[in-house]
C-alpha cells in the first residue's frame, strides 16, 4: 500500500491560467516525503535533521493533466529502491482517479558533516520494512 | 536619496487573477533588504549571517494598486529611524510613477546567540550614515 | 470563538537561521483566510474567484517570537471590524500557549470588474453573523 | 552559445542546511525560461499568455552539488529538440565552473483553449533559429 498525502490544491499554487504552478508540486512532494518520514518511519525531518539530512539527488516528473484550484489531490509514494545509501521512490498525484503528475526521485542520506552516508538503524529498518511489504 | 532596487513582475509572482500574490511582495521586500545590505552597507547577508542575523520585528503594508504580470517595479528604500538596536525602513514600490504599496518594517539585530543586540560597527557605520544623508 | 486553523512548521517554512521565513507566515495568513471562508463562510475561494476576489487591502504583523521547524502552530482568526464593503481579522498565532505573531488586515470584495464592491449576500451573511458571535 | 541567465543565491532560496532548497531551483529554472522568451525569442510570458500558454509536458533534474547562500549561478540554456508541438531545453547550473544541477524539460504550447497546438510563427522562427545556431 502507498504513504497517501491528501493536498488541496489551494490559492496559493495556482498561476494566472488558473492551474498549479508546477514549482509548487516540488513543495507538495517534499511535503509528502516530509510526512511519509513522520508518519511511517518514525523519525520526523525536525530530528532527523539535527543529525543528518536527506537530500534528493535526482527527481524527474511528467505532468499528465493540469490541476486546478480546489482540486482535492492524493499523493501516494510508493518505494521503487532501497540500498544501503539510498531510497528511490514514485509519488503518483490523483484527483479521484485521474492521474495529474507522476515523479520518480532518489534520496541519500548525509551525515552531520554533509558526505554521503549509510542510513542510519533509525531510518533504514523501518524503510526497508516499507519497501518490502510495499513492492 | 532611497536605495532603488528594480524588480520585473514575473509569472511565479502571480495568482489566477494575474496579479501579484501579496505573499510574493514580501519575498521582493525580504531581497530589496538583501540588496541593500550587500550594495549600500556592505555587508552581504550570506557573511552577516554567519555571526548573527536581521530578523524582521514587525511590518505594515498598505497596497495601493495592483501588480500585474510583466510591470517593472522599482523597489525605494528609505530610513525612517536608526537606534543602537534597530532600523526602522520604508520600502516604497512604484511602476512609473504610480504607487503599489508601501511598506514600513523594522529590523533588529541578533547576535549568534538569537538574542538582540546592538548593531556591529561595520554594520551601525553605514547604516548610520545613510539615515543621516537620506533622511 | 475564534476560527482555528493549525499548521505545523514544515521544512519548506524554515530559513537558514532555522525559524520561519516570515513571507512564509504571509502564506500561513493567506491559507488560513482561504480555510475560514471554505469552513465558516461556505463560499470557497475557488467558488468565490469565479465572480469577484477578495483582495488584502492593508496587512500589519508583529513577530514576538521565532517559529522553529516540528513546531504546532494554531492560526486564530478572530473579527476586528465588519462593514458593507471591508472585514478585518485578526490572527494571533499561538504555539501551545505562546504567541508567535498578531495579524491585523483588511480584506475587501471586487466583483468581477475589479472594482470595489459591497459583498455579496452569500458571503455578508455568514461574515456578520460571525462578526457579531465572536466579537 | 547557450543562453546565459545570473542567479545569485538569496536569502529565500535557503533552507536550514544553508543550501538551496531544492524547489526554489524550479521557479530559478521557470525564470530563465521566462528570461529566454524576453530576450532571445522575442515573445515575453506576458503578452505570449494573452493567447496561449507553454506548459512545461515533463522535466528532470540531477542535482551534482549543494548550493549556498551567496553563491553566483549562471543558469545556461541550450536547445535539445525542436519540433512543431514541443521545445526540449538543457539548463547546467554553474558556479565558477562547478556543475550545480542539469535538468531537462519539454515544453509544448497550447492555445487559448487550453489544447496542444503547434508553435505560432511569432515564436517557432526564433525558436527554430536558437535551435540550428546552437545544436
Amino acid at each position: 500500500m502507498p504513504y497517501e498525502y491528501p493536498q488541496k490544491v489551494l490559492f496559493k499554487h495556482c498561476d494566472p491560467a488558473g492551474i498549479v504552478f508546477y514549482p509548487r508540486y516540488f513543495e507538495m512532494i517534499n511535503d509528502c516525503v516530509e510526512g511519509f518520514f513522520d508518519d511511517v518511519i518514525g523519525v520526523p525531518f525536525e530530528v532527523l535533521l539535527r543529525e543528518g539530512g536527506v537530500p534528493t539527488a535526482d527527481i524527474s516528473v511528467k505532468f499528465h493533466k493540469p490541476s486546478f484550484h480546489g482540486d482535492r489531490l492524493v499523493l501516494n509514494l510508493s518505494p521503487v529502491r532501497f540500498t544501503a545509501k539510498s531510497f528511490t521512490l514514485e509519488i503518483r498525484a490523483l484527483c479521484a482517479d485521474e492521474a495529474r503528475f507522476t515523479s520518480n526521485s532518489t534520496l541519500v542520506y548525509v551525515g552531520s558533516n554533509g558526505r554521503a552516508a549509510d542510513w542510519p538503524d533509525a531510518i533504514s529498518t523501518p524503510l526497508k520494512q516499507f519497501s518490502e511489504v510495499t513492492l
